[in-house]
């Protein structure tokens, strides 16, 4: 039974999210719990350098949690060739100059979404990346959600057959800021700002589509703006310019049909925000982050459609909730591990800086589409 | 309080649903209740001929439903001018040139749908019948069901405000007729039999979108076929070659987006086999064809996205059950009465031939959309 | 369409059962009915003539049921070579003589249950009808009942993936007499008189087993008789002789383990009076006479043993109903039809005379396996 | 009102089980109630001297439970005659050696279960115990959950008049560790290992089977492996060698017939993992670790058996809950207060060690069944 060592230099960690999801509940969880284990019953121990431009607030940050090492130079840190791995979790328009430094020092990279501000940066990025050899990985969180995760596992066993389409709901209502104030901030319906719902949303669409269901082949988006004025945080009215809902058509590279529907200025009625509808030949499932019920083959109902008739079966009667499986881990936590194993092993991450710049490019395509009205092939990845 | 008699020549009225719908719980019940009350006080009398091929049938129903008058003449039913309105529940095929004949002979004519066997037709007949100025009607019975007559009162009552969007699930499981028969026969999933599910919904999502929420102005469709294989009557597996789920998009006259989801082969996770979700600024419905929910801006709860905490929130607690609407009437009665009141009015009645003539045509443009993968834009009508 | 008529001759539908459940509810519903349909769009039209020893009874019969012959003498119509079909229903002691000349007429056979008083005699008419290679059928009506036949569906959906094993609960309590009557006669509880639930019920097992799950190979039984003493239709005491209870374990060929309780001495905490509980590598399913529930794997919780702590997991709710589907058939008439089929193709049929044969030959093995207290095999049936 | 002191020498419980339920939950609760209380109003007070190898552990354990004495020398604790009772709860491997030099020394013993790690060496032991002519006892905890507590408060109150049988189901679905990590570890699926279901159980089903219905006359067993792949805590593939589930008939020395089927192949659909159900003349009841219900003859209903109509008869709602006996003691502490008893009043003690060595044998003779395909009686006990 060995420990294997792996020296982490963590960048932008005194951040709200870096310390809380990154730090200590992920890389100090771990540490609590002996490293990460491996099937072989070796372990992964991560040492941390922590890296920030504030001494004083590293300072506490490393007292904290047991951390011998923080520095503010993070030109020393990549030249010194102890350290492993470079995570970035600073703010975006920081993240791909970090990340280009340490691929060039010859670091494997793990990085917070997105990897960069626009598409064409990270997939720049991405390519570098692969060119070097390195282990890379970036956070795609929602995969490691209760729901979603319960949605692998039935994969896992077979239990669709063959996948015939999946439906998904997104959304809820975000008040305008009129009568009450809104519980988005102001700049997210400002195009101008960096707003609008398919630059929030569809990076997680295309993880959690890849992550589950396969490739998306082909994209058709009309994005649209349904409430044209709001009021920002300072109570002056301004016009909403940014999309505020899209309804996407995506269609896998194994046929596999996907609709969307993302928006802000809908009331739900549903189980929760978000609901992914999963129909196979063998059975099918309504999955949200949280929740999971499934409908087999051989408990679906008979509906005839006779219009003149009051319906007589209780549908929603007819599924059954997929039971929670042991303890839930957090999901930066799990994904971290996989990270290291990955890293350990000196293999290939599955969730990489390419499927990070894979989220942007479907920006992109999305809003291509919406704009020509019709739909527009995803770009080969190696092109 | 004067009685109008308006006479009408029922042509095909033998069948099961000509004698049930449109003779005995239409025709009958309206002189059962002594006639069709105007808001003047008057009333509209009907009086029938009916009209078919079989004398013998013809002679029983009559007799069942005391009426003096029936004739296998169709020609002389048409040359008599007593007769003011033709209606046609004949098969198909027949439809198109008896409602010619009428239009030719000056009679305001009603008929079932579809109004014939292609949009050219179709349009061609709507286009003569507006040339000759009569009143005339087709049958558009969903828009008369418990649950859009709740939506029509929504509209009408101003709830919505500003309406945004409309999001509309059709569909459930037809089974592909191995382990057990299906519950759809055959040729609905052959095109060359005439199948798909586009041309068996559209033309009802067409007068639906139409009488109730204006014009279609554009139209984005992705049709499909999820299921390959199926087994016939005969206990046969064959090719299924026609659409069994559409995917669509279309944008209304006045902005409103509508996105319609139409599948055989998905299971059902709602209350009812279709359901329209309706979102305005002021307040949103859910309405299927019997029920209808509603979420009034006043009491729209305040979901954040935070998919590390389980959602609080029982959304479908949050809506409110529309109370059904006095005793529910026979849709086609309802919209018989209509009709002769606009006749006996002599003025333009809302689903005229035109509407109909248009659900074929968004057929078409639907099915060309698919198959350009791009949005096309309706004709104008009058073009 | 062609009608191919087959004519039946029907012994012994005089009997409450005959009557009622294959002439009335089967042959002369499938007359009502306009006969069988084929896959290839005929139609079978059964023609009948009765037997029996009663002329008035057979008479009243006959007119009732818009039936032209009738005979009191069996010989005669077994000459006739118009008869097609041979079906006995008579009682027991008097079928294998009926169904022995009507296989020497080479008229097709088909009877109720049991075959014969006992295994030699069955298995040696199963013999000679095979020797005859006329198609041959008995009575097996548990296997149409909806439970048994959402059962079948699900295997033929693939549902269990492996199946691993089944266990069956069936009984109730059968009131000893003494204080309130029995609800079952007093013979069924002396050897003497032909009593015992093993002889009674394992004739069912069997055809229920080998109908949904596969041939018996080996057998373990343990009969015995827990009220030894019951007070009879006189009020008399009398001493329990046959088995009121049998504890039952069978292997299947291809390995799965079937365990059986049968009892008339237990009271019952099940939802039906007969429950299967069948288990496979990708789900379960819990089936009675009418209903039956399933948990696929991906719904499957995950208990863990820990007698400390009360149990936290409802059971029962992680299962789903399967729904009933389409109009429940009488199964008699189903069987009927299935059987008409087989005779108008010329082809073997399912339920033959050996498997009524196997029934009363289980019975047998089960009674050495009880009293040498051991597993017997089977014998092969072509020994 | 005396107090007796009985002085107890325990060996072994620095581990999790001896530390917490033996120690703390047990022994330190009786002295903090201040002592056993007898009938005649004396008392039973325990004092303690910790025995074990490791000297910090032990003096921090006393030190915790205001314990004065402490060992790391056996021989000189067994040694001292002031010392009245010795208790074992070291690892099974160590359990043999301890026990007979206690018996040697002339102490009382009570101590953990499995007696040995055969069956042999048990009964070895338990007649060198019997011979010695001291108090003897084994922990069969289950005995004293609230469930199977509740049976013997019926047994004792006469519920069931003459027990007829008894049949318990346990097991429910231990993952295959495919798809998500198996909940039992990987070594209680090969036999080389020491795994198997049924040497698991059966020591369990011996002193639940003879402490509340009577003493197993002969046995007849079917053990099987369903799953036969199963995938290691390091994410391995390995075959399934031992058994994961057994299918069991029993009859006791009064004819009492127990069928028990174990199985960690199965989805349950029950109240809880185990169940035992116990039909008596006068009564029956359905029990397991925690609930109880009963049914007595009074309100048993009058069910028939008529395939072809619905059961009119909910037949779950005819049993009546048998309610929680006061406050729920722990089963450890309730069978040490037992033991001290015996001990004080120099009885023999029920739960010896003859029963702990029987619950090994059981295993022996039902694997002996299982192999050669038949009955075995169980050995007689002093022979």
């Amino acid at each position: 039974m060995t420990a294997h060592q792996v020296t982490i230099a963590m960048n932008g960690v005194t951040g709200r999210m870096g310390a809380t999801q990154h730090l200590e509940r992920s890389i100090a969880a771990i540490r609590r719990q002996g490293g990460v284990a491996l099937d072989n019953g070796d372990t992964v121990w991560p040492e941390v350098v922590l890296v920030g431009r504030n001494a004083d607030k590293l300072r506490a940050l490393a007292d904290r949690h047991g951390i011998d090492r923080w520095s503010t130079d993070l030109g020393d840190v990549l030249a010194d060739e102890g350290v492993d791995v470079y995570f970035d979790a600073q703010r975006t328009s920081l993240r791909a100059d970090g990340v280009r430094r340490a691929l060039d020092a010859g670091k494997a990279v793990y990085c917070e979404k997105p990897l960069a501000e626009d598409a064409a940066t990270a997939m720049d990025l991405a390519r570098h990346a692969a060119g070097t050899g390195v282990v890379t990985g970036i956070v795609q969180d929602k995969l490691y959600l209760p729901g979603m995760r319960k949605l692998r596992r039935l994969l896992d066993l077979g239990f669709f057959g063959r996948i015939l389409s999946v439906r998904c709901e997104f959304g809820y209502w975000v008040f305008p800021g009129d009568v009450e104030p809104a519980q988005r901030p102001s700049w997210n319906y400002r195009t101008e700002d960096g707003g609008g719902i398919m630059l929030d949303m569809y990076p997680h669409w295309q993880y959690v589509l890849e992550g589950l269901f396969g490739r998306i082949r082909s994209v058709c988006c009309h994005a649209t703006t349904h409430v044209l004025e709001r009021v920002d945080e300072s109570n002056r009215r301004y016009a909403a310019t940014a999309d505020d809902a899209a309804y996407g058509l995506f269609e896998l590279s194994d046929g596999v049909v996907v609709q969307i529907n993302s928006s802000w200025a809908t009331r739900v009625y549903r189980d929760e925000l978000v609901e992914f509808h999963v129909d196979g030949t063998h059975g099918s499932a309504v999955a949200g982050l949280r929740e999971c019920r499934v409908q087999p083959a051989g408990a679906t109902p008979r509906p005839t459609w006779n219009p003149d008739v009051p319906n007589p079966i209780d549908f929603r009667a007819g599924w059954l909730e997929v039971p929670d499986l042991g303890a839930d881990e957090n999901g930066f936590k799990v994904q971290w591990e996989d990270f290291l194993r990955a890293v350990a092993a000196a293999e290939p991450y599955t969730h990489d800086l390419s499927a990070g710049a894979r989220g942007l490019q479907l920006v992109d395509v999305a809003s291509q589409s919406s704009r020509e009205r019709r739909w527009i092939d995803m770009p080969e990845w190696d092109q």
